[in-house]
């Protein structure tokens, strides 16, 4: 089974595109935790089991588990493994490195600890892709347009009269000819979304920047969705983790998460009800 | 004391612009230290101890220790206990991520560590470089132009006509006011290290893909170095590491580096008397 065929299977089930961001920050999480043997696992775990019903996919950003040493790469790799197997984990680690490294980064995180895809920079071209793409059932997203405000710097210098964001999801077309590639493409640059969407009409594009960035859902939803209305990944992490800083903070994260994924099912009814009259996105 | 501070103290101090990269692969090392408890750490304290008095610093790839879990992440930060202090150590991370995120990496390979540099990915822009800048003594070397085949892909676009990775230099030294980064430009494409260090005329370059990449050493380092023939980092990793599979390793690196030490100085020399000649470089 492709990773593709993983996450819509998933998405099927739990009608979803709502992926949770498992950014956890051991200054953030509920106090009364600190007090565990292993906070951040205990934490993920509580956040998994009041939410694996309502998602497409989980995705660690890798930094806040190494920022806490040997001990958060630990936790990592028992996060990964705390999601039930039909659940697809994206490994949100940016990584990127000439053929004999990326290799190296392959292993980290696709053997080593198992996710079922990791996010790729794109800056020194196919050579940091090729090694992730030897794993017929894996899948490397490519970061193509981020969520963030000094994005534009690079992404968006025009060059032979397209942004430089749109020679890459050019480039990731090509490079997925199995289907084993995907796009990275932020929320906060709705408009931007859209023509990413038509370059790659077929790939999975995780989209973060919703929630605690800003970046407004529904119109995310419209233009990163794929032609049936899927693909895309919708991510949220700061507002479902953080949702309670008491006790209840799973159980008020499972809300929110529910909110999440009717807002975004809102929005794809909505695109799907103008796509048939004829409107367009 | 500034990073630059450090570097140019240690690479005045062992006359040196050899930097050697601790990419310790367990498939390449000798055989015989397998049965050692920790192979990779007895094989960097021996390269070390051999060859301290040969370099400007010392860089290990993060990807080379990740492969091997958590216990390679053990070993990585051990490796950069291992070398005395005087030396910089630069982890070769090519992190890159928001500003909230980048901060958790900065935490990782500077507090955790203690890393004096990290190699960092620019296609984020400045949001991704700017928490490693809260460090004073610390340097963030922003990657600009990569030494391998697919390097071009995006870093060559044209753009106002300028290559991106000219944009990318340009930005640094912009960020770069309180002398806190550096950049990455490889050996593999002399002439366009050259602009390179026409952009940025007194930040650090580090200078990998001489070796086992085919740069050529005397081109990179004619091209590489500042007016005054410093502040140029030229990384060696496969070439030196495992100059030898025997018991004879780590006295066949110390030979390696020896000779490469060697090269780079008469290249450095030659270029001075050029310079005093007037033939330019």
């Amino acid at each position: 089974m492709t990773f593709t065929e993983k996450l819509l299977r998933c998405s099927r089930q739990n009608d979803s595109l709502l992926c949770i961001g498992l950014d956890t920050d051991v200054e953030r999480i509920p106090r009364f935790l600190l007090r565990e043997k292993d906070p951040v696992g205990t934490f993920n775990r509580a956040i998994i089991e009041a939410t694996r019903d309502l998602v497409c996919a989980y995705k660690p950003n890798a930094a806040f588990y190494e920022a806490l040493g040997e001990e958060g790469w630990r936790a990592l790799a028992a996060s990964r493994r705390m999601v039930p197997d039909p659940i697809p984990v994206i490994a949100d680690a940016k990584r990127g490195d000439i053929g004999n490294t990326a290799r190296q980064y392959a292993r980290a995180f696709f053997e080593q600890m198992g996710f079922d895809a990791i996010t790729i920079n794109p800056y020194m071209g196919f050579d940091a892709v090729v090694p992730f793409l030897e794993y017929p059932d894996r899948c490397a997203l490519v970061l193509c347009l981020t969520s963030n405000p000094s994005a534009g710097q690079i992404q968006g210098l025009s060059a032979d009269g397209r942004p430089v964001f749109a020679h890459v999801a050019r480039r990731v077309v090509e490079w997925s000819r199995q289907g084993l590639c995907g796009l990275v493409a932020g929320a906060t640059r709705a408009a931007d979304l859209s023509l990413i969407r038509q370059i790659a009409p077929r790939l999975p594009i995780l989209i973060p920047g919703v929630g605690a960035q800003g970046g407004d859902l529904a119109r995310a939803v419209a233009n990163g969705v794929d032609s049936s209305g899927e693909l895309a990944i919708i991510n949220v992490s700061r507002a479902v983790l953080y949702a309670s800083g008491e006790r209840d903070f799973a159980e008020q994260a499972r809300q929110k998460a529910m909110d999440l994924k009717e807002a975004i099912n809102r929005a794809r009814r909505s695109r799907a009800e103008k796509t048939r009259r004829g409107d367009g996105t």
